[in-house]
């Protein structure tokens, strides 16, 4: 592996991301810095992160960041390994605080291109079932493929999950 | 191909995996051993059920599953080719009965680890649209997204259908 | 690239499937003919059409065919290279309208099985989510996931875009 990448681990839900992403990282270096976006609003998603966060030993330090991931990724000490988990809902909480996520996008890939390490972005893929009835949701499907867009143009290397297993698309 | 192993043919609506799925089962010697988890419960179901029954030829012997797939499939004669058609419904079926699926699944997991013929699982990828606005849908795309992961790290050979066509992803 | 061929570009909303097809078909002498299936029946779809539209210069020849595929592809000039965009669109036209779907479908293949020169052609993969709840999402799921699947069949080419970047399938 070379010293210094971006890899964009992406699927759809349950496709093993997480885990993949994990594995992929331990077989650098530790420590490993993990930039955790999800927020704890309700018991469902306290439970994910508690299954997350039980996988990972005391090698992982983790930085949580729902919306300041450009700030949290800039603060990384050179050279440091870093697993973003993940953009969804990073994407998700910048979309319910109303920010302006052109120009928080802008700041990300701008962060990401320059990082000088190993650096690995989990994101979903959700633009592949029925076209949603609700106008938000469309909203964020799209915000969201092209989210995945930009940042798999700047990736080193592109992963899609299926069913826990790596498919190579860069 | 070799005398046993488990193949998973995953993929989304559709996407050809039944057709496939039997396409490969007869490049082997008949009979084949077709194990179905559908049930009957309304026409649309029905339809889809006799449209599939309709492709198969006599050297198909068909059982019904829709629950105790494991005893099924325990029960297949020794180097019997199977088919099972197919893992979604199964799940679907046990969460609708309140059944103890992770038991269920570990059962299955056994079962199919121990066959020693060739056997081909057919099953769904329905994690790759928007959240689900419904608890239960949410549940039942992390059941299943779970239960792929399982299958597939036990199969030897798991492929993934678009547009009626395989990619080899294991 | 061969003198004449079929392409079929899937993918999910927001997965780079218009832009990849335009890139492949600039490749190729100009002028390029592009049908557009869209009807701009409200803001959201008058806006994703003009973005495309803004993406194509003037060696772009474009015709709207919402229903009238056939005879639009039909009407193209011997030789001439061909962008459809998208099935997807064409066909959700086809059942709104509800016009016959299946006689339009056998016409549609037999002109794209028929014609001599490069035709590309973008459609949404839309059966990898969880089931609908509603039967005319059900159904058009079902109707599109045939749709592809026999345009894949006749297809020389079929690529599957996953966040911008192509994977191959056919």
């Amino acid at each position: 592996m070379p010293e210094s990448g971006l890899t964009l681990i992406l699927g759809g839900a349950r496709s093993g991301k997480s885990r993949h992403a994990e594995a992929l990282v331990s077989q650098l270096p530790a420590p490993w810095h993990y930039i955790a976006t999800a927020q704890a609003y309700d018991d469902e998603m306290r439970e994910r992160i508690d299954e997350h966060r039980a996988r990972r030993d005391d090698r992982w330090i983790t930085f949580d960041a729902p919306l300041a991931l450009s700030d949290a990724l800039s603060s990384m000490p050179v050279g440091a390994t870093v697993l973003v988990d993940c953009l969804t809902l990073w994407l998700s909480n910048q979309m319910l605080a109303e920010q302006d996520v052109e120009a928080e996008t802008k700041s990300l890939l701008e962060v990401l291109n320059n990082r000088r390490s190993q650096c690995f972005v989990v994101s979903n893929e959700v633009g592949l079932g029925i076209v949603p009835d609700n106008a938000l949701a469309r909203r964020f499907r799209d915000a969201q493929g092209r989210l995945n867009q930009r940042v798999a143009a700047i990736a080193d290397s592109v992963i899609f999950m299926v069913a826990g297993l790596p498919m190579k698309v860069k």
